[in-house]
Parts: C-alpha cells; sequence; structure tokens
C-alpha cells in the first residue's frame, strides 16, 4: 500500500506533540505537562466520566478521536496559554495553518476525516465536541487542584478571571459543574486562589 | 452521583502514568518518553492505521480503549525492559496486583469493564488485543529508528535480539511486518544495529 510511508511520516511527525509544554504541571507539581500527555488523560477522563453527557446521541469513539487529536495543532501553533490574550489575537489563524499542514500529510480519506473532527471540536457544536471541550477545561483545573495550586498562586489566579475560563465547563457538561464550584471554594479556603 | 469523588480519585492517581520513564527516547532522542506519551502515541497509531487489520469483526473503540489503558498497571510494576530477563520473572504477578488496586478504585460497572479490556489485551486473543499488541512493540522500534538507534547502539542491540521481540508484529498484524523488515536492513546498513 502506497500510502503507509505517508501515514509512518505523520506517525513520527505529530511525536512533536510531547515537547509542546502546558502551563500547567502534573497532578505532583514536579514539571510542567505536555500536550501528548495531557490528549491521553483526556481520552481516560472521557471514558471515565462518559456518563456525566446528557445528550442521548452521544458517540464515545468519536469523542476519543477527537480528545486525541484536539491538540495537534500546537506542534505548529503552540500552546497558547488560557489567559495570554495577546497570544490569541492571532491563535485561530495559527492553529487553521497547522491544520492544513498536518492533517493533509495524510493519505485523503483518515486525513479530511481527522481535519474534520478538528473543525468540529473548534466549533463546539456536537456532543462530542461539548464533552471534550468542558473535559479540556477541567483537566487542567483539576492538575492545579491536585497541585495546591501552585501556578494560580504564582500569577496571583483570581476566582473571576478563573471563572471566565471554566464557566464552558457549565455549559458544555453541566452534570460536572458542581465539581468545579466546590473546588473553588476549597482552593480559596486554601489560599490557592484569590477570593474576587 | 456518589460515585463521582472515586471516579476523579482515579482521574488524579493515572497522572502518575506521566512518571514511568521507559526506556526508549522520543523520535528526537532529546529524553526517555513516558508511559502516558507513549500511550496517546498507540491511539493515534491505531486511528491512522487501522486498515491494515485483515479481520473483519475489529473494533476501533474498544481498540483506542485498549490503547488508553493497557500500561496503567506500570503505576505500581514500572515498565519492564523487553529484553531484562530478571525483571520479567514477577513482571505478571506485579502487573496483576497493579490491575487490581487500580481498576477497583472505579465504580464496578466502569472498572470492571476496564479490568477486563487489560486482561484482553494481556491474553492477545481478540483482533483489538491482537492490534494494539502489535503496535505497542512498532512504536518504540519507530522511535528507535527515528533517533538513528540511540539506544540500540549504546547497548549494542543484534538483530537476531531484536527479532525475538519484534516477531509478534507478523504474528499480530502481519500487513505491517514489512515496515519492521525494511527498516531492520536500513538500521543495519546504518550500523544502528549489529547485523547478526
Amino acid at each position: 500500500m502506497l500510502t503507509l510511508p505517508q501515514k509512518l511520516e505523520f506517525i513520527k511527525e505529530i511525536d512533536k506533540l510531547k515537547s509542546i509544554l502546558r502551563v500547567n504541571r502534573l497532578a505532583n507539581g514536579q514539571r510542567r505537562e505536555n500536550s501528548a500527555e495531557h490528549s491521553w488523560h483526556l481520552g481516560m477522563m472521557a471514558l471515565v466520566l462518559q456518563d456525566y453527557v446528557e445528550e442521548p446521541s452521544f458517540d464515545l469513539l468519536k469523542a476519543l478521536k477527537i480528545a486525541l487529536i484536539h491538540d495537534l495543532v500546537e506542534i505548529d501553533a503552540g500552546d497558547t496559554y488560557a489567559f495570554d490574550m495577546k497570544a490569541h489575537a492571532d491563535k485561530e489563524e495559527r492553529e487553521h495553518k497547522a491544520a492544513e499542514r498536518l492533517f493533509t500529510m495524510l493519505p485523503p480519506d483518515i486525513g479530511q476525516e481527522l481535519h474534520s473532527l478538528w473543525f468540529e471540536y473548534e466549533d463546539g457544536n456536537t456532543p462530542e465536541a461539548r464533552f471534550i471541550g468542558a473535559l479540556d477545561r477541567l483537566h487542567p483545573f483539576l492538575q492545579h487542584m491536585a497541585n495546591e495550586g501552585i501556578v494560580w498562586r504564582e500569577r496571583q489566579m483570581h476566582k473571576s478571571l478563573l471563572l471566565t475560563r471554566m464557566i464552558e465547563v457549565k455549559h458544555k457538561c453541566p452534570a460536572l459543574w458542581p465539581v468545579v464550584e466546590s473546588s473553588i471554594e476549597t482552593a480559596i479556603a486554601n489560599g490557592w486562589l484569590l477570593p474576587h
């Protein structure tokens, strides 16, 4: 099959996601997390938390595919910190270019499928895109909670700013929202997060 | 839902897989790979190489679940290097204990499903277990090829010893075997692997 060398080249190329460092640290606080291991963790969260999706047409296979590929564009575009407004200005353009380059490395059948799934995730208009979008917010939040808010404390994070980011969980997976609310109270009580 | 705290505790616990270092290095050679990012990469390989499975009953969703969970037991049991015969002596016992501890952290429905999938992977008797088993051999092999055999050269790896490990690809996913054969010839020609 002539498409195999293309696929092997893609498999090698995406190894670069392991060198894209995110702002959040591991649960044990010891180092920053990379986007490949974050993507694995989202897949595991989708497996374990799937029953919190309230939409009956939810397709777990599609959700897992989205979890695996959702951050691939960071290979070219880098990880954009949630609260970096300057970097957000051209984030969309950078990421669309990256998706074009990466997914066209593959033969059209699988390349187009993954490219479409990435657009679907970006648009956030399907049950699967909404669920993975919610988990993508929840995951670093849980990491910050586990390591006693190392990054929040460093950056003097305020509850109100954090909520502008976390409110997506309420919109996209309301059944998980109580986790965010009660954790924020814990974080404030422990001094990991500023209360206003 | 009373099961949510259990699930969140499991999600935090499995973060430890990111601190389990494997023997193989990243494609760029810069550092050793961890088992969480390796598991992500197996999922991506399953997505991209699924059409090399020749068994019609193949279920991609099950394969992706297996890819995500197949190494979780290393959290307790550590990564056992393929050619470390001493460590292999009690590998099975250590891993079975680890599976018991980890999967019973979860509520029974999802915990039992994941535990069964892990046994299925260990037994290697279904199309999905065979395919992920083949990819689990192929993945570090491709990483070694990409970084010009850093670890093979350090350890003076021989073709014959490597083949005892890689032959699984021929048994479990024969359509991908030519990749191994031709890569080994390349590796020998380049001096990354000893020829006998």
